[in-house]
């Protein structure tokens, strides 16, 4: 007798096999009894007849509670009528453990809750097609990578300096008296990766101690980050809409039933084509404007703008050219307009805004060497970092794509708290 | 003209292309001038020939420091001296920046010289190498997960609690007065994903604050950790083995030239084939004694007892049944022998030691609970662990797999420091 998996049900028509797993809910009708049978790989209905399945088994039954982990032998049936379009008739059942009573009901709980039992709520159909959407989009920008000849560098951690402010840092005692800061990007050891291998990218966790308590904001968070040395602001522009474009492809061709079951429309991520839209910052300011949004020159968009200019697109929109004050110090300049960043940002359509920032970096050692300075940053901790402007500086570009925001886009999600197994925020380290 | 890489070469015999990169090292052999250019693709000979090419190009030449950075112009021809089969003949050399003067020559440096470079070591042929096969590793272990149907699930980075001691844990004040913990494991996320999805993995960094100066620690590294439910020892012994094959597969297929650069023995490779050698700590305690190491029953291998026992075998062997003093609170005891734990680490060959552990996970909430109150856990903070044995507790297994020992291993290297792009040790934050 074979033990097998739900997703391989179809294989065993009329035969004899076992499945292990747990209960998700049951219903009788009549002197029929149904119980749904969930195993990570699917779900299944079980059918025990009364007069037909032994008494043993109908007792066993009656006792189930959910999430109650067992083992069910019995025929598969081919029924129309059954989710999946098999069941399975069932001769016996082994308990594993019968459930405490499951805090998860089928009713309304409040985030706060769902999200204390977050170990438990990844049971949920919902929460499973989510997170295997987020397996989908990082293999397909794994994939993007590789197959360009990318080399993945995990980037470290642990860093001696910060590269996107010294707000948000969070650090740690690293034996003694020394300071360890947990990286907030991998984009400056890339840049280091880029001048050996030509083309890198890391994907990995992030931190940023920001006293934001948006849908958008995570304490820790994922990134994937290529950089490619001889490449300027287009060349990555170019790159990161390839990228989108390869990852819903790889949803939609490996994840539609997930995408379905979260109500999201193929249709409009069939769409998702090139070319995007290409604005400048200004231009986007006087989309604000028409919005009757007022906003001055000079400032960084907050998200009730992106929201503003993302809504007004159906497909990603690339902003190119913000005002470089608003800019971390190792964007490069414009030389026809040197008051703009040779930088981008993609903001996803339907009003998720950023999704992916980047741009070309700033390659003279002197001017980078002045806006260190200028940021108030340590000289001594970028020291290395300028090394890659005096040994064979040349132009490069890379870009930084959020994870959790592109998920929370694809699945449609209120908050980017549920694009994450295990969610942390300013109020949030638990479980 | 076309603007080539290196790697693509061989498709643009006799003609007029560009090329741009790193200048590695140039020498002059009577009228004829070479230069060995590299790209991250690959490295290339660029010929230069006095009377033919134009003096401003030769004048260039001379000025040419190493790792300057250039694009060169010419055309394309076969030449079986060159390495790699092919040379460009210069017409033209466009200087995009005059290197000063580079701190890493062919001669020797000592380790911790090379280590404040490591930002400009990566560009050395053998840091490339071993980095390359890092990638290959990633890519073949994650392929091997993927294809067995797992799902990935980054686990968290913050945590509220320990998992494998408290002596060695990284903390960071986590807004206000609260205390996060940097993961030493994402096994305990792992078990809750297992409940829900069934089978699935992560990958990612763990920090581990030891006070260990040994080639084989880091105090930040990455791990692979598969987790299933419904699975016991055996299982994941079966796993490891699998796991280990179809990585070495995947780098002698793809990483053949990096290997043998490494000057490894691709034939003792081929040999890592199923089965791999099975021996009880109790047999391993035996190898100790007839090399003359006398160790007492109940106590954990250091690194010279797993050289000395890694050492007897050609392939990786599997150490099942450690004293169940020796294990974490989380591992099952042998309900058989309940002294020795379901659990097992798999050693690597040529001395490297131990590159897995696991086992099986203790199922039963009573004997969790009393477990977590021996080792001095906090119940509060292991609540949500304990709930995964309320709500259908199964048998479920799982291990972890060292990234970077795996990498030492298979790339022969002395000290795991160079397995990783960026090592962080007691003594190294920087770059």
């Amino acid at each position: 007798m074979a033990t097998i998996t739900i997703d391989t049900v179809g294989k065993y028509e009329d035969q004899n096999v076992t499945i292990s797993g747990w209960l998700t809910h049951k219903r009788s009708s009549g002197r029929i009894h149904f119980l749904v049978l969930r195993d990570g790989t699917g779900t299944m209905q079980a059918t025990l007849i009364q007069g037909e399945t032994d008494e043993q088994t109908l007792k066993v039954y009656t006792e189930l509670t959910q999430e109650s982990s067992l083992t069910v032998t019995g025929t598969i049936r081919k029924d129309k009528r059954a989710p999946g379009g098999y069941e399975i008739l069932v001769s016996g059942i082994e308990v594993l453990q019968i459930a405490e009573d499951y805090p998860i009901a089928p009713k309304e709980h409040g985030v706060g809750f769902l999200m204390d039992h977050r170990h438990l709520w990844l049971r949920s159909p919902r929460q499973q097609a989510i997170l295997r959407i987020r397996h989908a989009v990082v293999n397909a920008a794994r994939k993007f990578f590789d197959d360009q000849g990318f080399t993945l560098l995990d980037a470290p951690i642990f860093t001696p300096s910060s590269c996107e402010g010294t707000t948000t840092l969070f650090e740690t005692e690293y034996f003694g008296d020394r300071k360890a800061f947990l990286s907030q990007s991998g984009q400056l050891y890339m840049e280091a990766g880029a001048m050996a291998f030509g083309k890198v990218y890391c994907y990995g966790p992030t931190f940023r101690a920001e006293k934001s308590k948006t849908r958008r904001h995570l304490t820790e968070f994922w990134m994937i980050e290529p950089e490619i040395a001889f490449a300027d602001l287009e060349t990555v522009m170019k790159l990161a809409e390839a990228l989108m474009v390869a990852i819903v492809e790889g949803v939609i061709k490996t994840r539609q039933h997930e995408l379905e079951l979260l109500g999201r429309d193929i249709k409009m991520f069939e769409k998702i084509q090139p070319p995007f839209y290409i604005i400048s910052y200004d231009e986007a300011l006087q989309i604000l404007k028409d919005a009757g949004e007022s906003f001055p020159w000079g400032e960084d968009f907050g998200g009730g703008h992106e929201t503003i200019i993302s809504n007004h697109f159906d497909k990603p929109v690339l902003i190119h050219r913000y005002p470089a004050q608003t800019k971390a110090f190792y964007m490069k300049n414009d030389p026809h307009r040197p008051e703009v960043a040779l930088c981008v940002d993609m903001l996803a359509p339907e009003g998720y805004g950023e999704i992916i920032g980047g741009g070309q970096r700033e390659d003279d050692p002197a001017i980078l060497k002045e806006k260190i300075r200028k940021a108030d940053l340590s000289a001594e901790s970028f020291d290395w970092y300028l090394d890659l402007r005096r040994y064979g500086s040349v132009p490069h570009a890379g870009f930084g794509l959020g994870i959790e925001r592109a998920v929370a886009w694809l699945c449609g999600l209120e908050h980017v708290r549920e694009s994450i197994p295990f969610p942390r925020l300013m109020d949030r380290l638990y479980p």
